[in-house]
């Protein structure tokens, strides 16, 4: 029986903490008008929301490739695959590599080619390409793989996901302190699992676009007298809320179900780090559905110290577990665990995993 | 016996015509210098070497997913297919919605999901997501709808390929005079087809990112008085020239080989439209890997009145003769065709469809 297992994986934290109290200093504006509330105020009731204490900020001579290249070298090596047998180069993003002058998005060549550039990836079968997706997006590239290698079309694939969102905030609009940059990369491998039944079991994947379509967007800074020609990455934030615990829950439930796990035997669930109350209120309402309380230590989060850095999460936080950097989290051999995501688009996805 | 059949196309070429006649007055820049040749010189080198007279622009209040959308829409009408059924929107294109003013690239959310909200897809497992892969985008999301349908993770696919590339080029640079805008959609399906043999046989895809890496890719103006932060589409033609002419024929035979199909058989060849030159010089390089010459009416092109719309090209060509829109070609039940592109990556790839 052949499924595809990951074999490898890494990260890259960029070095660079940014605290909340750095934005003490900062005016932020809303409803075109600036705010009149104490800077301090704003940034406990922002960390009282998303958890989020401090968040990184890659260097201004990386780009979003350069981060995910670094990632991706990791995971290569923590592998010990032969770069050379990788038939498929996945890089998930949703602003390409940005100049922090102008804000200007650029991805062609595509991130993939440049990484894979990077990696000195000399086979011109080893296709590369980039995958938009919003959040979801490095999820989707572990999907669309598993698909490639069903389909007879692949066997190793390198799936990247790589953002600077630093790059594209508004500062004058306070959701710019959950954002973040970084890069998170796997190695995924058909395998023969005869005997373990190690790998990706099932997985699941939706596109809501009717009114959600503007709940994670573009538009210009919430300060009036800012370049109004310039877009900044904006998020209804109430309604993006509403959206994910209205659908994410059932979209995890139903990932489970077509791997035909029990909940019981559910061990971590490596969730997209969009907010940490959200978050968790995810995970409360997905274990309701079972009639079962969340269970101790399901959750590993990192959103605290690492910001929401978009498709970098979930491989971020699933290489600091899986490389036991966190403490309290551990795998082990044969545990059932979900992945799952949920960003612009909107779009969900699950994974169910055995590890 | 299941294949994967296109069931209708579509395509938007925007009504806005613009002439060579229309960069009389520009003044082009190279090397840093101001070109002192006489501009109507230069348009007649152009026109000599690319075969280009003209090309379309959209209108400023279209960007690339409303074109987009309206190719898709008038392919499902071709189909007639219930737009609910189908399982994935891929886009490929590779510089977002272009603001006019800033030149910003935009993809949050994605074109496909812009494109699904604009079609009034409800369905949410209907997933969206663009691709970037050059130009070679478009294909390339075939290739993939392909193989999710083996893989069994889909059955319908809406591929589109979008691009506004006169957003992004420098007018100080001749190579501006290339590029266009359109918009081509095919609806994929896999069917049983048992007795016609129709549909997709055989794919090949590559890419090179050694030196090749960017032979296209983003710089600034050639003229150094303009805004040297802001990135447009550089080409180095002469290097894009040479790789083409070194690698695309033998992947088109590949290809061909992979399907099992005799040279004699095959009927037309939907090649990107980069440059007439280049793309003949392809051509003919191709059917001497085979010791033959290439035969009449192999080759439809239209470069001549629609330049280089990227991802659009292939789509947009298969469109017109599909819907015999254009005059000394047409399409028969039964016909081998071969797709093939080349473009910024540098990637290639091949489909051989057996129409």
């Amino acid at each position: 029986m052949f499924q595809s297992v990951i074999s490898g994986s890494g990260a890259y934290i960029p070095g660079r903490v940014q605290p909340n109290e750095s934005f003490a200093s900062q005016e932020f504006y809303a409803d075109g008008k600036k705010l009149l509330q104490d800077s301090q105020d704003i940034i406990r009731k922002f960390k009282a929301i998303t958890g989020i204490s401090e968040r990184r900020y890659a260097d201004g001579e990386l780009n979003a490739a350069d981060i995910g290249f670094l990632a991706a070298d990791a995971a290569l090596k923590d592998a010990g695959v032969n770069r050379e047998e990788i038939d498929q180069v996945i890089v998930a993003h949703n602003f390409g590599n940005v100049f922090v002058q102008g804000i200007q998005s650029v991805a062609v060549p595509s991130l993939a080619s440049l990484i894979k550039h990077q990696l000195g990836i000399v086979n011109p079968s080893c296709i590369a390409y980039d995958i938009l997706f919003g959040c979801p997006g490095w999820l989707q590239g572990l999907i669309q793989a598993d698909a490639f290698f069903k389909a007879g079309i692949a066997k190793k694939a390198l799936i990247v996901g790589t953002e600077t969102l630093s790059r594209v905030i508004d500062h004058f609009d306070r959701d710019s302190m959950i954002f973040s940059d970084g890069a998170g990369a796997v190695i995924l491998e058909y395998k023969d699992v005869t005997g373990s039944g190690q790998g990706l079991l099932a997985s699941v994947a939706q596109t809501h676009s009717l009114k959600e379509v503007n709940y994670i967007g573009m538009g210009p800074s919430a300060n009036p007298d800012s370049d109004q020609n310039i877009q900044y990455i904006k998020m209804n934030g109430r309604k993006v809320y509403e959206y994910a615990l209205h659908h994410v829950p059932s979209a995890m439930k139903t990932c489970l179900e077509k791997a035909d796990i029990p909940i019981s035997q559910l061990k971590k669930i490596f969730i997209h780090q969009a907010n940490a109350k959200m978050d968790q209120a995810i995970i409360e309402r997905f274990y309701q559905l079972y009639d079962s309380p969340a269970p101790e230590n399901v959750l590993p989060m990192n959103i605290d110290l690492l910001g929401n850095s978009s498709v970098a999460t979930v491989p971020t936080l699933f290489d600091m577990v899986r490389k036991n950097e966190y403490p309290h989290h551990q795998l082990e051999s044969g545990d059932i665990i979900l992945f799952a995501s949920v960003g612009a688009g909107m779009n969900i996805n699950a994974a169910c995993y055995r590890y």
